[in-house]
């Protein structure tokens, strides 16, 4: 949402999924897992997560290339019971298996009422919210949880032992468009550190702690030191659940036995996520659920604003908003990220965008 | 745990929980449904949480003897799948239903692996902790999400549009205590604003709004204003969506319709609440599970320590840690509590403590 891009392109969504497609299809993807994802990351783009877009391209292909992440490899089901399951993803791409893992949890919601899903040797996966929503369009609950790499320090602190660990809700509405909240625990991203060093701009003192662990303004110390969990001990305590019931539970990587995404590109990432459902039918009257649904976010909207605001967003509507108008006009991209697609074209032997 | 009580005298846990029981008893509980208010209430002042522990129970007392809650109604299954079920809480005790619920919900995930059960016509319920650690107990994890009355505005307003939506997470470990998250949406409790209002102290502008949703510093119009999300967005988000899936989903009061607990002492609250179970074993062996888990929150706690720090504490153990120092030197009072309990005595007719 807050990207500054200085020159940029627009690029119909299609077209630009196809493109990605074929730059996952070039590095041993068969056609449907390339789909999945060259969808999820522009569908990220098209909501303005350009973080967990198709900037993420060039790295997901060199790990795979690199023999970091499987281009081949099928996730299955390793046990059950009748609502749940563990994944094992067999190293294949995070997207791939999410997206299995969450058709399982579907299945099984519409079958008992609920069910939860957990997966262990999978990978990085974009956004959370992507998983959620495809319980929405069933007319579920979705949830979304996922362990993250190490950038924050647990409260009291100052080594950096958790990821900022995000998950997502998303729930359907009637008339009014669904509800999705995908949120990590960090204040904000490494990105806006490392982007405040490279432009030498100094940081709000709630951004990051330097290495002794006390609050810095200093964008230099921030980078060397640990982004700051939103709500100080909230967000760490949140960031700490998350990583237990997205990774100890099924027994990915947590803690000291994390990759470094981008440094070790050889070395499998064994990603732990998990996933839930409830399937509304099996409470309450949908109709009348999606009725209530609309009433109360028309309710929060029509809230009196604060000094300075015009409107009350309610979360996953900015994204929403975004999407459609890019839906409309083509999905905008910098022109740096076209550049390293291009890069990747000739690498791969891939036709170049027009 | 940032009480100052003046003057107190402490309490055996047994004894405390047997005269809370008591009074209850006398304003019309049965043995079972009292005991376990007054366990839930002895819990959370053992463990520091006095918010939400026996300086309740005047207000529970009032409202039943009010007519607000039921002392005798019992409640029961509306509908149900194999992993799900709605329960109508017919407006008894908060407690007495999510313990029925959270009971329902970990048989059925004994036999499904994962459950799910939403709570209608409940009332306020003390600590979310307590409910989630029932499953823990089971070797399960547990999760209950509840909404609450209005104090907060969503990010961007400035009414009272949302409650603080609080929620519990709790896994058991092996060796260690077992971990539970149990945290509001709000940066503090509206309790800390209204004491620095009676002391005359300014409070943070991290704290609350005045009612043109600034942050103030001044607890008199942050009193008048709205507590703030921690996390500003972050939590205004999570808070939405905990008011969803809590009550929504089941169709309790939400918004507009939502009862003061204090001022309308006759009228039901119709609480929505959300319990969810996983039960560990469906996924993985539970002792490696528990190893795991062990070895997470060692090499947490063994963490280089930030400035000021001399202890890293993971979510749940500074309660497990009081609640051990209380079972052994009996749990400490203010004299005011015990004076209201004194005054309730003579009122119900209940013998009051030597």
């Amino acid at each position: 949402m807050d990207y500054t891009f200085h020159e940029t392109m627009r690029i119909p969504y299609a077209a630009m999924r196809d493109w990605t497609q074929k730059l996952y299809m070039a590095v041993g993807m068969n056609e449907h897992d390339a789909w999945i994802c060259a969808d999820t990351a522009v569908m990220a783009d098209a909501r303005g997560v350009y973080s967990h877009g198709c900037m993420r391209t060039p790295i997901y292909c060199n790990r795979i290339m690199q023999g970091g992440t499987s281009a081949s490899a099928q996730p299955s089901i390793e046990k059950e019971r009748v609502a749940t399951a563990i994944v094992d993803g067999h190293n294949a791409m995070g997207q791939v298996v999410a997206v299995y893992a969450m058709k399982i949890a579907i299945e099984k919601a519409r079958q008992c009422g609920t069910a939860s899903v957990s997966i262990k040797r999978g990978n990085h996966f974009g956004t959370c919210a992507y998983f959620a929503e495809m319980a929405v369009r069933e007319d579920m609950i979705g949830f979304a949880w996922t362990n993250g790499g190490p950038v924050m320090a647990p409260w009291g602190g100052r080594e950096r032992q958790l990821g900022n660990n995000p998950f997502a809700i998303a729930l359907p509405c009637g008339k009014k468009r669904s509800i999705v909240l995908d949120m990590a625990q960090s204040v904000v991203a490494r990105g806006k550190v490392v982007m405040a060093m490279k432009t030498k701009t100094p940081i709000p003192d709630t951004w990051a702690l330097d290495t002794e662990g006390c609050p810095t303004t200093d964008p230099v110390a921030g980078y060397w030191g640990t982004v700051r969990p939103s709500g100080d001990y909230k967000g760490s305590g949140l960031s700490i659940l998350v990583s237990m019931i997205s990774s100890i539970l099924p027994g990915a990587a947590i803690g000291a036995t994390l990759v470094d995404l981008y440094e070790q590109l050889a070395v499998p990432f064994n990603a732990g996520q998990l996933l839930q459902v409830i399937d509304i039918s099996a409470m309450t009257d949908l109709e009348e659920f999606k009725d209530r649904m609309d009433d109360y976010v028309e309710y929060l909207k029509n809230g009196k604003k604060a000094k300075g605001f015009t409107e009350i967003f309610v979360p996953g509507e900015l994204e929403h908003i975004m999407y459609e108008k890019q839906m409309k006009e083509g999905v905008e991209y910098p022109l740096e990220i076209i550049q390293e697609y291009h890069a990747l074209c000739e690498k791969l032997g891939v036709e170049k965008m027009a």
